[in-house]
C-alpha cells in the first residue's frame, strides 16, 4: 500500500487537480478522468488500458479499501481527508467517498483496433451521434458484459471518459477498447474494409434481430435516440430491426445494444 | 381543444397544484403523478388507464402542441405562462416547458391483473426491491415496448409514477398494467397459482436464457441491482443466468429485462 498522505487544509496544493474536477473541460484538457466509488476504483487499478494517477479518500473509507490499495502503485498518492474537507475539495456530494483521477496508457486510433481484432470472430460497437453521458455508460457496460472487441465512437458522440459517463459504466469505460473517428472517416467503409459486415439498427430494418443468422464478423451501428441513424448510413449497411409491441415502438439505445449484443452472443452455440 | 388560461402570477390559486411538485410526497399522497413533456403527454392523453388532472404550458408551445391538445376532454384545465413565471412555479428548470398532472383511474391489485392476463401466451414481470427510479423507468419502457402483460412490483420497489420514473419510462408507466404486491405476498406463489412459470433472473442461474425453450406462460422474477433476488425465492424459480465474458461480469437491471423480454418474444417465432 502506498504511504497515506493526509489533507486537513481543502486548499492544500497536493490535491489541485481534485478541485478542477469541477471544471471538467479542464480536466479532460489534461487527459485525466474522474472515477467514483469502490467497483470503479477496483476495475481502474486492474485495467491493462488505464492508471490511476491520485486518489482522495474519505478516511472514515480507508480500512476497508485495503486490498485495492494495497494493489495501487507505490508511486501513486493517496490523499486522506475528512469529510467536511472532502466536501469542500470537490464541489459535489462525494456519497461514497472514494475518488480517483486516471490516466489512459494510450490513445488508439480506429485503425490501431481494428488491426488488433481477432482473426475469426468479432463484434466491433460503431456509435454515431450518442451525446447522452447515460447511454454512453451502458452502452460501454454492456460492450464489456458480453466481451465486445473494440468500440469506435463519432465526433458527434459525448466522451466516454467524462466521470457519469464512466460511473453509469461501472467502469467498463476503462476496460472496453474504443478509439474516435476522425469527423471525416466513414465508419461503414472503415468496418468492410476490416471484413466486418455492417449491421445498422433501426426501426426500418428489412431483417428481424430475431432471424438474423450467425455473423462471424458483425460491425453494429447505433444512432442518436430519436432521430437514430442517418439514412445514407443505413442504405449502405444490412438493416436490423427489433420488433416491438404495437402503439409504443420505443427501445433506449443502451438496452438495444444489450439485447444484440446478448442475441449475437447466444449465435455462437447455436440451439 | 380546451380554452386556455392565462397564467401571469406564480402564486395564482389556480395553479396550486404544481407548485406542490416540489414537494414530490404531497402530490403522490393527493394519487396525482407529474408527467413532463410532450412524448408523455401524448402517452398521458390517450392511455387508456390514466387522465390528465391539469396542463401547465410555456407559452411559446402551445401553437406545436394543437394535435394533442385537441385530443384533451373540455373540462381539463390547460394553464399557460411566460418563462418567468413558469420556472418559478415549479422550482426546477422545465427544459421542455410542458407539464401536466394525471391520475389513473384505478389501482388494480396484483388479483385484478393475474385474472384478467390471457388464456393463452403471458408475459408478467415481478419487481423485487426495484429502489432506483431509472431501473424502474428503464423496466417499464421494455415491459411496454414488449408488450408484457402485467408488472408486480414489491413493497421494496420504488414508485413508478415518481416524475423521474415516468420521463425515464418515456410514458410507459402510464400505459403498462401494475399493481403493488402487498408486503405479506408470496409472489412465487401467486404467479404459479396463475398458470405463469416463475423465472428468477440470478447469476447462479442453473439454465442459460440462449437455452431457454419457448414458455408459453412465464412470470420473470427481477432483483435489486448488487444483491440480486434473495436466496430464497430463486431456490423457488427456475434459476435463469445470461452468461457474460470474464472479468465483467455485470449487467444493469433495466437491460437484463429487455434481453429477456426479447429472447422470449423471439422464442414465438423458432428459427
Amino acid at each position: 500500500m502506498p504511504p497515506l498522505i493526509p489533507i486537513d487544509d481543502p486548499d492544500d496544493p497536493r490535491i489541485a487537480a481534485f478541485r478542477e474536477i469541477r471544471e471538467r473541460d479542464l480536466v479532460r484538457r489534461d487527459q485525466l478522468f474522474v472515477a467514483e466509488g469502490e467497483v470503479v476504483l477496483n476495475v481502474l487499478v486492474r485495467s491493462p488500458l488505464c492508471r490511476p494517477t491520485a486518489l482522495l479518500l474519505l478516511d472514515s473509507r480507508v480500512d476497508a479499501l485495503a486490498a485495492v490499495l494495497d494493489a495501487l502503485p507505490q508511486d501513486v498518492p493517496v490523499h486522506v481527508a475528512p469529510r467536511a474537507v472532502i466536501d469542500r475539495i470537490v464541489g459535489f456530494p462525494l456519497h461514497r467517498g472514494i475518488l480517483a483521477l486516471g490516466r489512459r496508457l494510450a490513445a488508439p486510433t480506429p485503425d490501431d483496433l481494428l488491426a488488433r481484432l481477432p482473426a475469426g470472430r468479432a463484434r466491433v460497437l460503431v456509435l454515431v451521434g450518442i451525446a447522452n453521458h447515460d447511454n454512453m455508460g451502458g452502452i460501454l457496460r454492456n460492450a464489456a458484459a458480453f466481451g465486445a472487441d473494440a468500440v469506435l465512437i463519432d465526433h458527434a458522440s459525448c466522451d466516454p471518459l467524462y466521470r457519469k459517463a464512466i460511473r453509469v459504466s461501472v467502469g467498463a469505460a476503462l476496460l472496453v477498447p474504443f478509439a474516435r473517428l476522425e469527423a471525416d472517416r466513414d465508419p461503414v467503409d472503415l468496418v468492410r474494409a476490416a471484413g466486418l459486415e455492417p449491421l445498422a439498427l433501426t426501426p426500418s430494418g428489412a431483417e428481424t434481430l430475431a432471424d438474423l443468422p450467425d455473423l462471424p464478423r458483425a460491425a453494429l451501428l447505433f444512432g442518436t435516440e430519436g432521430p437514430g441513424l442517418p439514412a445514407a448510413t443505413i442504405a449502405r449497411c444490412r438493416g436490423i430491426r427489433i420488433p416491438m409491441a404495437g402503439g409504443f415502438d420505443s427501445l433506449n439505445v443502451a438496452t438495444t445494444s444489450g439485447i444484440v449484443l446478448h442475441h449475437l452472443a447466444g449465435a455462437k452455440a447455436p440451439r
